[in-house]
């Protein structure tokens, strides 16, 4: 089966001088399923030998704190994908026990941890931004943050990556 | 009233030929709500003669299972725009009774069902494209999903769609 | 400490002739975190020089409209990143209390309300753009909406204008 970082060898050897070589995600989510699609995005960029950037913004910020990193949940509450009716998800131990289902389906298939993604994507050249009024709001300092964190930066600096011609997402 | 597939006359006449022709939408999310903005952006591109590709993701991949798309849902928890407290949304049927006020709107409006629109849009060009380690991590085959899928693809080869100067958008 | 409105000079002084100066948004969450995102981004493009569009759909809607847009909420349940258990964020009120909890934050670091910073963009040259399509949806007229916006357009005007080489998000 086809698997996330396979490449397209044409890709490598070929690569068309006219397409766009940068790649921008705005990370504004904190919970464990929104935070694997912009990580394996960036992966998959950087193995394209896309320049990428991830910029962390609001609950994003829970993705570079060392005190969350690690505890990422998924809710079962307000995601009518879940095949969980809401009022169960109200049970306490709910959100642990979709979390923890998920965290076994993503073992399962040999997935990597969120730390471990944000490790093999800094090591491959991902940028890490952390968001400065988000810092501020969260009342965090850059020593609570990981240390793959690159730099914190505001909204002029973000604009100014995203208008080099990159592809931009908000995640 | 202007709708949604009027098209202006100009654009059809005379098309710019600096302009992005291109759409490439990431679709990550199941529910009702969130599965009605992708289609019709990409009807509405289709309808001006763009290029136009869907990549479903994560809980996105439930608009493309057989299972799932007739039966998408909306949430009446969590989303403080909608005009129900969390403690009623609770009740066991709130699902099943704000997803039907949905549906019922939609209806007035003479909106087609989600079903509806992948037929149009799959008619109209618009090409599905299933996200390959969504499906592992769900436990699904090609013949768990609609037949308007074109293909399973990963994440290069949805990088590579992207980087062809496409408007792109996250959903 | 870096604020959002700090702008670099080197910007204001050499624009790169290759940049995009476009900067597309669609607004599709109803929630006061949800909101400031877009508003931030798009003040800051203003300031940088740069054209932004806002184009309000679905549940963003609710930031145009008169009778909602100084109570725009945030949910505590539905969201891991919130520090509050789900049962706890159903007890009636608790909306209240995540909301009032944000806002205080908000105030701290002098953050202008929603209102606020929509009258700043507004004035600085960022255009609102209602949808059409959601409009209809929710049974608004023009006369339903804030004065900030522009117009009401269709998704082939939103399609036209993030063609034209912008930088474009979904949020």
């Amino acid at each position: 089966m086809q698997t996330l970082a396979r490449q397209t060898p044409e890709l490598e050897t070929s690569p068309h001088l006219d397409k766009r070589n940068k790649l921008v995600i705005v990370c504004s989510k904190g919970s464990l399923d929104m935070a694997y699609p912009p990580l394996m995005l960036a992966t998959t960029g950087a193995a394209m030998g896309m320049e990428v950037h991830l910029y962390f913004t609001f609950w994003g910020i829970n993705m570079l704190r060392k005190k969350t990193v690690e505890s990422l949940k998924i809710s079962p509450v307000g995601n009518p994908a879940m095949p969980m009716p809401n009022i169960l998800g109200m049970i306490p131990g709910m959100t642990r026990l979709a979390t923890r289902m998920m965290r076994k389906s993503m073992d399962k298939m040999k997935m990597p941890t969120i730390q471990e993604m944000i490790k093999t994507a800094h090591d491959s050249g991902v940028h890490f931004h952390a968001c400065s009024p988000s810092m501020q709001m969260m009342n965090l300092t850059k020593d609570d943050l990981i240390p793959e964190v690159d730099d914190i930066i505001g909204a002029t600096t973000y604009l100014d990556l995203a208008s080099e011609d990159a592809i931009t997402l908000f995640i």
